[in-house]
């Protein structure tokens, strides 16, 4: 697949995942580094998201489970959290994950995890 | 609840995911430390994962994704392998769910949660 | 014990240590979640802040340091914090774990944990 | 204070703290580097260790939790084991600190600190 | 070397590498803590970064690096990334630095990395 | 850019940071996930390392500071060690860049940072 065709492929699966939240999460990255927008696009998108062998919904469980757990990335998990309401999450679903992660990730993590996902909760329903 | 209905609700889950193995993973808590198993049977498992609202194979993709990205926990990533195996993942499912870990933690987490799940399927097809 | 004495146990225990503030921290996890706030209660101060063993000026040590070296989980740690100082830590005691952690965690994170009890401190002498 | 004063206070401190472990711990790192060796010897426990405001105590109850927490420094934890019950810790303080770090960091830190205590406390049964 | 001298020494440095902005970092870290002021002073500047083998350009390079991958200490980045480009290196490299740790720490690190960076040239280029 | 010539070109980066290692790790990564491996190749190497900007010295020494400074990532750290000493850093800049972590990321992040670096270069001294 040319580089073309990878961005285009990831491109259509970002817009799949993020609906009309896409334009605005392309220009913050854009504003970053048009370089990163790519990579992301193309490799995480494009090459991995496009990957067969999980739903979009279970891959966007995974993904607010890794990033609640770590508690260093609190813009990237709410872009995940509409992500993972975007592609068939009921709210209570994404509330189970993150308090899942008491268990591994401890309460603290849990507790700003959940924190979160009532502010997302919150826009969506304005 | 009383504190032995939590603690038997836990078990029946424990069993539930783990089969044959919980023995082995009981008498290694057991081992440790006699009060972390209550927690870990009462809590983790009567408690939270006993819990409506998500499948037992969509809480140990979320687990599996989250021990992964952290790094730090090998012996648990490889027993909840076996559980996301023993609830209805196929080895493909964890794999996927261990390399999306790439794009969040990075490559060292995904090529070592990679390597533990190796271990874990040789182990099972023994 | 049934689930509503651990109940009644951790929060006589949660008010034990944060006094006057629990009230607001308890309506802060309530907000986020209400089963969350309840695990906390029962299991983190019910279960095991109420062990034998050490003295709850030890456990609010252990439990700054932790969240120090951590550094995710400031408003957690700014809450403890408080603990601290509520249970018997001097503003200096405070000081000298979170300076500590610059040996384990590194400077940058010594740095952040002390910048927080000088704000917890400011906080408390108004 | 001169450097080598440094040095030595921090000699006795080290020596205070880990008895006759303290020649095996001092080899090892000198293996490693003689320069960090250094550097622990003179920053960590002259300067850092021999601060006034908590006891020897309290410091290895802050160190224990932290590095149980943080769940990257296994050989370290090992040896504050041994510093927290030769400055008086009995080994169920030990126990209870880590356990609680369950609350902070997730059960797998516990377990893994757990572990490892299990470990020094068998090896200095011997 | 006596203690003042490892000061003086460690200021020079650290004037060497922020320039103008010594003074507000100094300042800032002498509200936060005289002590840990000191020991940054001393024993950060005084005597590691004044340790012949790496040129200051490489040790900025290696701490950029660590702090974006990190990700739990965006204030420590910020000023190290001023440190960097005051001492040779240019934005691209310090884009190109941040950006790798994609690879190493996942695509979050270096999306919150790359925006501490912005956020630097920005205020520099006023 | 194709997907094969991405291959192509990252496979000549691997190359030229790992000469006879090259194979070994390629290997490594096979056996764990052929996937993972061309990931790794195109994206890591093709992608990320052939960018300009940056000399591989450069970017090794970021890479090892990162891998110290995690703490979860030994076997990668390892590797990265060996590509640093073989695209130009000396035994000795390779140990400054690992023992500044120590002000970042805390001593222990360094010492078992050290303890691999002291492993390479062993295994190279045969």
């Amino acid at each position: 697949m040319s580089q073309s065709a990878r961005y285009e492929h990831g491109l259509a699966k970002f817009l799949e995942i993020y609906g009309e939240q896409a334009k605005r999460f392309l220009a913050s990255m854009e504003e970053v580094s048009p370089d990163l927008k790519c990579y992301v696009v193309e490799f995480a998108f494009g090459d991995v998201h496009c990957r067969p062998g999980l739903s979009l919904k279970e891959r966007e469980i995974a993904t607010v489970a890794a990033l609640t757990a770590m508690g260093t990335a609190v813009p990237q998990l709410r872009a995940h959290i509409h992500g993972a309401l975007n592609v068939g999450c009921s709210q209570q679903e994404v509330v189970e994950v993150i308090l899942q992660m008491a268990l591994y990730a401890g309460f603290p993590a849990a507790i700003n995890g959940l924190r979160a996902a009532r502010e997302v909760f919150l826009e969506r329903s304005k």
